[in-house]
């Protein structure tokens, strides 16, 4: 739950993100930045800002928005009706993300797990990425990610995405939170 | 055919483009960018320099640019095995690019036709994208596009890409034209 005054703070926040990193968004979209807070009511911490360019039922695009040290929380995309799950390609455009994915943990990562929700996070293969550089994600892959110092802006080119079949490892978590009138 | 040495300066000139539009590429990128002339000779009449960031067998995203007043020749892209041919989004990044499709002509274009090859443009439904202005076009959809004044770059989102399989309206374009040494 996300009080409707406290949306539009992390919009403008955001927005001001991305014309920081030289992405330019219509006023519409601007105005419309999916505020993702995963019914946690800590979004400085675990959140992220989103806007969905193009989802079609095979391909989409997306810019995602972290702001300094915010932490998209571990999920994975599993596969839904006959397709494998989404696959997905993060390349780095402003700022810098690190990413963790399943694979050979890091004994000490870049990033700081967020304290809340310690339980949650169990996947420590790093990959750090800057400006231009990218990593591509498999179907059904655990993944989480926190912006470096600076924040980030990171394009996501993918196959297609149905956000409401996500699991998240935190079983507290709403992906489509309920947002409250002041 | 085309020159090393010319492909050499086309590279850089579009990695300059893609500098002040503030994409970043890594060198490998910048060094690799991709230059489709067509098999035309007059690169910087009809043209288009790419750099594919992803291609699998469902989605592609490619960062395209395109010098001022450079052309993109018509062209479609049509089923290929059991899909429906490339399905694309192209969002305007920086500068200005205007998009012609299918559908009711305009009938003052604003789009100078390139004059060597005026018979091979035949579709004129103008759609005029500044930057954070996308549009999609569908499969099997004729269309071509030309940098305004400044030159453009723009992201193209896209269903899998198969470049070797697009039908252009030129019947003298090779879309994978051969490089010589000087």
């Amino acid at each position: 739950m996300i009080k409707r005054s406290e949306v539009r703070k992390l919009q403008q926040r955001a927005a001001d993100m991305y014309s920081r990193a030289g992405i330019v968004l219509t006023p519409a979209e601007s105005e419309n930045i999916e505020i993702a807070e995963f019914g946690l009511g800590h979004a400085h911490s675990e959140g992220l800002e989103l806007v969905t360019y193009i989802n079609t039922n095979i391909y989409c695009a997306k810019e995602l928005a972290l702001f300094p040290g915010q932490t998209c929380p571990e999920h994975r995309h599993p596969p839904v009706g006959g397709s494998a799950g989404k696959m997905e390609t993060f390349r780095c455009r402003w700022g810098n993300v690190r990413l963790y994915v399943e694979g050979d943990p890091v004994s000490k990562p870049k990033a700081k797990v967020p304290e809340e929700s310690r339980p949650y996070y169990t996947v420590f293969h790093e990959i750090e990425l800057q400006p231009g550089m990218q990593y591509t994600i498999p179907s059904n892959t655990k993944h989480w990610f926190q912006a470096g110092p600076e924040g980030a802006v990171v394009s996501e080119f993918s196959s297609s995405s149905t956000d409401e079949n996500d699991i998240f490892t935190n079983p507290n978590i709403e992906r489509m939170p309920e947002i409250t009138e002041d």
